[in-house]
């Protein structure tokens, strides 16, 4: 099952299913409202949008579907009640402390680095990155993530994966400048993590067909700057905690509630040869240094899974970097836009 | 205004209005179904939750008005998109450091030391806070929080205030075993902060008359252990950081949603004679080694905060330690209560 939520001006958009190839979208109006209120009642409600979910493949006409616009599409979850970042392929982590010379966290191999975040206001796959100063090295992370239903707290990594209800793609904008100051505080990553987007399409665990064992997606992630391949890694790969040892872990301590989203941390691979999820982690590879501005304004980032059949799974998340202030310096006036509505011509 | 959410069976509970004398209460179903409605639309349902406020503070009778019984009521939020926790109150954190051995974070006297947690699944004002293991060192911290509206990214100081649409009062447990090593990996305070607790009631500023200069809250925080005193900080000395200060820190780097909730920390008087908001601080005052536990099953709570006129504003914090197996050992049976039916006598 393919769910989406229209960006219809509310908070929290308007429920979608749709069609596997992304070509159909309906409004899921008789079902639930927005995709969170679908997870509160998942059990209940699930079946129902898998019924839409079988019209929808069969090419369905009526008055009812629409051609699914990516562009119309806010994040499944526009708003989330917990983000939970994960740091579950190791070789990101030990490249970009190794470059900074920032010693690793005790123990990051023996469990899972975890991070309480915010996806209160998640940006649309198709939104752009306001930047207002290259010098904070803003930095894009691709990432898989897991939305959880009700997780009871102590969970056994056995049965962990049992509360998946859906995967997405993310895009955990991170500012490396900030990073280094706030790790040494010991206050996880408050100001570093400046924003997070997501491909515009949530899918069942079933979607992946094979691809997803119960433990790791094993599926290429692509992730292209400006049109030129920036990597891709295998996201089965290297994946040191996998997708239900992250749900345990997070659920160490207390419970977990539906619509909890769980990200990877940047899919990363041993081998070097596949490039990298992030700017910071390629200059890494290349022994460069972390100093120099990462994404420029004007930069347009394109994150992107396809199935073995080529079908994209989730939609893509194709972001540009812009700066926030659109007033023509010559004209001097506000011209009010916000950032849905920016024309594409000051992104280029 | 005062406003609750009345503990209905649903994740969110029913929005009320209550008498600034916490006897009467009606559900403010003609107006917003959660706070968190109420919140995402404040501009316009706010004077209408103002003239049901007017009614309540009459006397009412009639079928919509029913006495207000703190026990059935949730947390104010139930579940919150955003819970940003501060360290306002600098002798806390200085304490308990010292106590450890730990250094104090860089800056921490110069900016406000911030932390992403998770309030997606508040405790009640008087819900029993369940304890497996007394040596996780189980603490309470005593503090005050504003819930935001929509706060804009970048807001000067000067003008955070404004943005503060609610206080409540707040029991922000902390595992004290766990934060060492938290602190030591830099990921903040992941699983050491287990659960959050509020008063059921939530006020607009203007209920706290002279005692809210804009700033700081001039009251004293009454917190007891067991029916004895444990501190009567007074909320107004000694914060390092004020309300609007902590706003424009937590909102440096991006937007705040309408539901956040910032927390000042534990409370704490550089006058070590008013006592503390935690056993941890208490226990540093004292001199006392810091590694046997703190809170105990059947330890009893109560924290409140009381205006110049001796009337409770937020009603009280009031809650028992319980050990989650309800089981009576020699039944060997399964109560299958929940923490909400728990019997009194087995946390006595």
């Amino acid at each position: 099952m393919k769910l989406a939520s229209l960006n219809d001006g509310t908070r929290d958009g308007a429920l979608c299913v749709v069609s596997r190839d992304l070509k159909y979208a309906t409004v899921a109006y008789d079902i639930a409202p927005t995709l969170q209120a679908a997870l509160d009642d998942w059990d209940y409600l699930a079946p129902l949008l898998g019924e839409l979910y079988e019209q929808a493949n069969r090419a369905p006409s009526g008055s009812r579907w629409f051609e699914f616009d990516p562009c119309r599409f806010a994040a499944p979850l526009p708003r989330a009640y917990a983000w939970i970042g994960a740091s579950a392929y190791p070789s990101h982590m030990e490249r970009l402390r190794s470059a900074r010379g920032l010693p690793l966290p005790e123990d990051f191999r023996k469990e899972p680095w975890l991070l309480n975040g915010r996806a209160d206001a998640a940006l649309a796959g198709h939104e752009d990155i306001l930047l207002d100063d290259e010098a904070l090295q803003l930095d894009l992370e691709a990432e898989i993530a897991v939305v959880t239903g009700d997780v009871p707290r102590g969970v056994k990594r056995e049965r962990a994966g049992e509360h998946i209800r859906l995967f997405v793609l993310a895009n955990d904008l991170t500012a490396r400048a900030l990073v280094s100051a706030e790790l040494t505080k010991g206050n996880g990553l408050f100001h570093a993590k400046t924003a997070l987007a997501f491909a515009p399409v949530a899918v069942t665990p079933d979607e992946l067909g094979a691809a997803w064992d119960g433990r790791r997606v094993h599926l290429p992630l692509e992730v292209q700057l400006n049109d030129e391949p920036l990597g891709l890694p295998h996201a089965g790969t290297d994946m040191a905690f996998d997708f239900p040892a992250l749900i345990a872990a997070a659920a160490r301590m207390r419970d977990l509630r539906a619509g909890t989203i769980i990200g990877s941390g940047a899919v990363s691979n041993r081998d070097a040869s596949v490039g990298a999820c992030s700017l910071a982690e390629k200059r890494a590879l290349q022994e460069e240094a972390l100093d120099a501005p990462l994404l420029r304004i004007g930069d347009r980032i394109r994150i992107e899974m396809r199935a073995a059949d080529g079908q994209s799974i989730f939609g893509a998340i194709a972001q540009t970097v812009v700066h926030p202030d659109r007033r023509d310096p010559q004209e001097g006036a506000s011209s009010g836009a916000s950032s849905d509505t920016a024309p594409a011509d000051q992104a280029a």
